[in-house]
């Protein structure tokens, strides 16, 4: 069917802009680099929240709020942390503007601050020079604390979701006793990432460590859940990390141990954004629009009517009650579209760009044999199915299309995992087929980079479970132990 | 008992303080102005949020997110609102640090911003300029958002909740194609939260109009609920601006109305902040800590075992079981505290600073009676239960406990609400016993100033269900159709 968006086989990246927009999902703001997130890309947002607040209050964590800006000495005290953050952020000088001579407004420049805020592109720091107050002994460890917040990295070049100057996210911050309680709350919480991304998204992901160069400014170790698009890229979707005594060490954040000892503070912190929503997009969607797993569509089920007269709108709408307030008792989100200024084609266009799951039709003739016309997203197929039992065939139908949304992700990255063994196969993939590519390497920063600067592929993930393997390097030809897996990446 | 802190009598305002440090709500954070909402202080604000939420969703509305940042020219186009909001706001000048010769980081002079950017004090000018591109014609409208965000005014003096530089709230901003719809709409929010004000935080409000001097800056009229705290002071809990066409004039936003002709877009605004939750505090805690309303109470019920042995915990253990469960079954959150390393007479303590509204004690004697005994946090009374159906008696004691939480602000501010009908009585009350004043004025924004500059008082409000009554304006003694409310106020 045609619609006036690009195909992803034309211009992936057009067709990645049309849906946003098409979709009413996002927009560029006046504010360079700065989105609006509209409601109903806000409403997917939303629905992950939920299903992530629920997993981090399941396992013990709760929320808590940190201020927005961070001193400008606060960046420093963590010298690999200033290195990756410094570059990127919006610095507050001021704090009031006055009326200009000319009209209009001006910075008052007797209102400049002592020392520069940064609006925080991240809270190790100001946290932890909180954290500083709350910790004396081991009874007040752990802290399990996480928070929703806007940040903000100055990026040079932005995509609505993928890579903005503000994003919305969540960073889970943690103060462990000792180190092997850190290591397993970082990993603790990439699992539930990894069973997020997997169970809710529909998107599977490879759990594992990244390389040292790909590690977050300020950790020992990073983990990540690392997820392929359609276009054969990679996209880090989310990262845990251990920072080991880093920050305890920089704010002097020590505690009485249980043997009475002065020891620091162990930390980990672990983040997922709004970016999610891209990936979500990217994983999923065709040419005919979004296509949204049932467990985070805003709207899971639209009911059209097709009729001529009132009289059949009103037999329709009798009959359509009670299904709704069913599939509302089943938790199910439906909408009756009786908008009579709207043809039904036009809504059936707009619910499949839209992504809504399940799309129900009723006329006069299904009326009449107690039936319904059911067309799912996710294959575009249409079937009848009877009135009796509509309810439960519906909630079985929404679990069939998240698996199978799933299933069909997990199938295209498995026919899109290939290993390498020579720089020529190597490169030929990246060129010609993209995807992940699980290779040997030597280990080394300098091959990592001199790799990333010939083909743009970078190290995305040394899996947890890859297994070991005697090995060369591709591009060195140095012993390897196991394979890692390369890819290109948003 | 004695406690160490400050009891209201002694100091209100280091009482007030105490009880926000104490009860672990919030802190000052190193970030002048700022605070650190402490997760048992964001359970609070959370479970505002989601009872909010679901009112506005209820009630028609969607959420949705615009940026942080507003360009400074666009602070200009509404020129009430610039005076309103400039002088008080963090400016963003550049957008890059970079290493100093002397070691640390700088303001790298050549990432200067062409136009500063102002971090939002609200977001009227951002969301107006975005909803130009929404609005073509009617059937565009009416355009009914919220978002929840932070947002900073930079304030001189700053409390914990009350005042301060950044805070969280929620912002609506609904577009209508009528002046009739847009004011309906400004009631209808505030309604919305006076409800919320009554029924969730026991808080009893008065609903009415703010004077000119008082209204929000490119407002037509402003809307208010205003409460009165136990001090004798007024605080200003919610606003529901009526913004007529000034927002869509200011940029140009214009629609196609029904009959085909280009008019300007109607407005409102409102919001709500984390400001509540010391509004929440100061109506209703005690000397004895926080007394927290059931709805918002992020523990309902504490049950503390009382033993000696680890035969009788573990009896007491089995016994409570089926009936913390039988309480969430009926969305009661309940906490069993067997923590052995805290004596029982300090965890009575921390859950009466903490405000949880039922503590429930059972000890080896009343297994044998299979009874409980049960504090209320808002009377301090305790009684006997028995076991059976207890968990129905818990859930009508917490009904019981909000509605007595909520008579006795109400009967406090009717005991505290008089009439002045002469400069002399006005000043006497003012100062002898606060509350809020009934009396009348002349009308004027300058009797009005006078009136604040000699005694500190504000006109809170002017009720929508205040009787006409002739009168003479204790100032000036100028005819006045009707009473007003005084008070001193936060």
């Amino acid at each position: 069917m045609a619609k006036d968006f690009t195909t992803r086989e034309e211009d992936y990246s057009k067709w990645y802009n049309d849906i946003v927009k098409k979709a009413d999902l996002a927009e560029n703001s006046a504010v360079r680099g700065c989105m609006v997130i509209k409601p109903y890309g806000y409403a997917i947002w939303e629905n992950m929240q939920a299903a992530l607040d629920k997993m981090f209050k399941d396992t013990g964590h709760v929320n808590a709020y940190f201020p927005l800006f961070i001193p400008k000495s606060f960046l420093c005290k963590e010298a690999d942390h200033v290195e990756g953050f410094a570059k990127e952020c919006a610095v507050i000088t001021h704090y009031r503007l006055k009326n200009a001579p000319n009209g209009g407004v001006m910075v008052d420049p007797e209102a400049k601050l002592e020392e520069e805020l940064i609006v925080r592109p991240t809270s190790e720091t100001i946290i932890w020079d909180t954290y500083k107050n709350w910790i004396q002994s081991y009874r007040d460890l752990p802290i399990l604390c996480n928070q929703w917040a806007n940040v903000v990295r100055w990026e040079m070049r932005t995509r609505l979701f993928l890579r903005t100057a503000e994003f919305l996210w969540q960073e889970g911050h943690t103060a462990h006793a000792t180190r092997e309680e850190a290591l397993i709350e970082a990993e603790k919480m990439l699992n539930v990432y990894a069973d997020f991304a997997e169970n809710f998204m529909a998107m599977p992901v490879l759990t594992g460590v990244k390389s040292p160069n790909e590690r977050f400014a300020g950790a020992e170790d990073t983990y990540c859940i690392e997820a392929l698009m359609q276009d054969g890229k990679a996209l880090q979707a989310g990262t845990s990390h251990f920072l080991g005594q880093n920050f305890a060490k920089a704010f002097d954040v020590k505690f009485l141990n249980k043997e009475n000892q002065l020891d620091y503070v162990w930390a980990t912190s672990w983040g997922v954004s709004t970016r999610l929503v891209g990936a979500l997009i990217m994983s999923h969607s065709d040419d005919h629009g979004l296509v949204l797993p049932p467990k985070l569509a805003p709207l899971q089920v639209v009911i059209i009517p097709i009729y001529k007269t009132e009289e059949q709108l009103q037999a329709i709408r009798e009959k359509v009650t009670s299904l709704s307030a069913e599939l509302k008792s089943k938790n199910i989100s439906v909408k009756f579209d009786d908008d009579d200024a709207k043809r039904s084609g036009w809504k059936f266009n707009e619910y499949e760009l839209k992504g809504v799951p399940v799309r129900i039709a009723i006329g006069p003739r299904d009326l009449e044999n107690n039936q319904v016309e059911i067309a799912r997203r996710d294959t575009l197929e249409k079937h009848t199915a009877s009135f009796d039992g509509l309810a439960n065939h519906i909630e079985t139908l929404l679990t069939d299309i998240q698996q199978n949304i799933f299933n069909k992700a997990l199938k295209f990255r498995e026919e899109n995992t290939r290993k390498a063994d020579t720089w020529e196969e190597f490169v030929d993939i990246l060129d010609n087929k993209g995807g992940f590519i699980l290779a040997h390497w030597d280990g080394t920063t300098e091959t990592e980079e001199l790799i990333k600067e010939k083909t743009k592929a970078t190290i995305r993930v040394i899996p947890f479970d890859g297994e070991k393997e005697e090995g060369k390097c591709i591009l060195t030809g140095k012993a390897s132990a196991r394979r890692v897996v390369f890819a290109r990446a948003y």
